[in-house]
């Protein structure tokens, strides 16, 4: 092999090895690139999306700017009014297929959405986690996590049961109590647990009610009970029994609305859960009963329990004749390709 | 050089050309398999930018909502560092006195307030303004008109009567058309006119599209008409009908969550008003037509109307058994003295 042909070799193969590179580049960008495009028209994410969360976070830098600017105008010096720790509320709800599942979801969505420092635990009862939930958390802005446990189907409703035939929820807001203990440190755990239904009504004052409880804090319930309100007796600022017209010999007899626990109670009591065989309405005394909890413990929130800031407010079903008469007659449904 | 040098030379060359190559394959495959699991199983955001762009907007409400505070608390009128340069669109409310009317008003107030530019006219089915909605109202942080009108006896539902039985907020909705003719100039009037219920759900995207219309926009509403959504026909960005299941035979068969009308238009048809006379489901279509507007002029909203952004949710009525039972036992009522 002369060193003429040897040079000539070692060019060609060199050229071969960079074009293979070249192609190898190529198909990977390419690669790349179609992935992009593929998944702005799943539309999961889309550069929509993205435009809007983008704008969403100008108009805010916007409004803070101006608002800013408006206080110095005013004379108002900012250190009076930044408190940075704020303790985290921990909103814990469970949610089940239903024609009305996304509409409540976004209502409860942007009421959570004003709450600083808040973390949604949404928990569906379900064997999989569903497009629709998933899609909603990740364009809500808020801080979550995203959950789900199937009701077994021995404890769920038939169709035409009352609502308050079997409790529910029971395994999902478990699995949001579990998530919090094996995701926080008891040491420094600073938050409080709230048990929140997704068609509920919550004030915004409510989460600032809540915010620095150190155990359990309890207020009234509007529309619940069969009355207008239930909330507990205070007498001398603490808790002496319970104003309700139904079992008001429970140890708590309030609503899941009525009462927010700090973590640390979650935490210090780590085998307390909610149970499937709790009797009707014993849910919450069952549970605050676990964690050692008394009446003394109890802190009075809302005005001395004087103020409504929750109601419990429930979503009719939705009227669907029309749409059962169209899967009869083998027609396509209404919302063919449409998520509501 | 000898041969042997050259084809070591060669060999090294070779390897290391093969070895740069391997690396970039290993750089851009893990690069692609990076990507790809923090994605998830879906979208092409990852879990950092997602968590940095929650806590973002996370800070920047609580310094905006911090900041509101502190400007309410010298007096500062909102109505003065409103964005200049956005549309305003003033929500027309009808509200009545029932038990859920203070939690219906509370949750469409959370989702208002989340709108710039927004002046919201809430018009109360009485005779006399009630306390609680202006309480309500001044405690809200909103842009709002207070004002009311009964609705005469003859033309209000008996207890027993079905919801569609009577139209509902008829006078009201006037009201607040009214009060917009009396209080804007034809000439530089700029805003969209929306007729929201109390208890509907409402995404905030549905306001961004509303915001820029210049006659009338429409989009689908859910969980309306017996099915799961109603919506216009569009065919090549026009609408040519409407895809509903019941009387979509009327000229625009849309519920009243389904349009909005540029303020020009009440303007510039000053007679054009709601009717006590209209058919079940024609307050819609009668409207609009007195204002001359023909499928033509409606503008497709909500990416060719095949998105859902409101939903005709309805609040279940109050269980209030025991409070009745009370009342007949000349028992006090359980909300004496608080407002629920």
């Amino acid at each position: 092999m002369s060193i003429r042909q040897l040079t000539t070799l070692l060019k060609r193969r060199n050229t071969i090895l960079l074009l293979l590179c070249l192609v190898a580049f190529y198909l990977i960008w390419f690669q790349l690139a179609g992935l992009r495009i593929l998944e702005g028209s799943d539309g999961h994410h889309s550069d929509q999306w993205e435009e809007r969360v983008s704008k969403e976070l100008q108009a805010l830098r916007l409004q803070a700017s101006q608002m800013r600017e408006q206080l110095t105008r005013l004379g108002s010096d900012p250190a009076h009014w930044r408190h940075a720790d704020l303790a985290t509320i921990y909103v814990v709800t469970a949610t089940h297929a239903v024609p009305t599942q996304k509409a409540d979801l976004v209502r409860l969505m942007n009421t959570l959405s004003h709450v600083p420092n808040l973390h949604w635990l949404l928990v569906e009862d379900a064997a999989h986690k569903t497009d629709l939930v998933r899609n909603l958390l990740r364009r809500s802005g808020l801080v979550y996590t995203h959950l789900n446990v199937p009701t077994p189907p021995e404890y769920k409703l038939k169709p035409t049961d009352p609502r308050w035939k079997k409790p529910r929820g029971v395994l999902q807001r478990n699995a949001g109590i579990s998530w919090l203990r094996e995701n926080l440190e008891i040491v420094d755990a600073n938050g409080v647990v709230y048990f929140a239904d997704d068609d509920n009504t919550y004030s915004l004052e409510l989460f600032a009610e809540m915010r620095d409880l150190q155990s359990v804090g309890v207020w009234p319930v509007g529309l619940v009970g069969g009355v207008m309100v239930e909330r507990p007796q205070v007498t001398g600022g603490r808790v002496t029994g319970w104003l309700t017209h139904w079992r008001s010999d429970r140890a708590f007899a309030t609503d899941m609305a009525g009462f927010a626990v700090n973590v640390r109670l979650f935490l210090n009591h780590p085998t307390a859960l909610f149970s499937l065989e709790s009797q009707r309405g014993f849910l919450e005394t069952d549970l605050l009963t676990q964690m050692g909890v008394t009446l003394d413990d109890l802190e009075v929130k809302a005005d001395q329990c004087t103020k409504v800031l929750v109601w419990h407010t429930q979503t009719l079903k939705a009227d669907l004749k029309i749409e059962k008469q169209l899967a009869k007659e083998g027609k396509a449904p209404s919302n063919a390709g449409i998520e509501v």
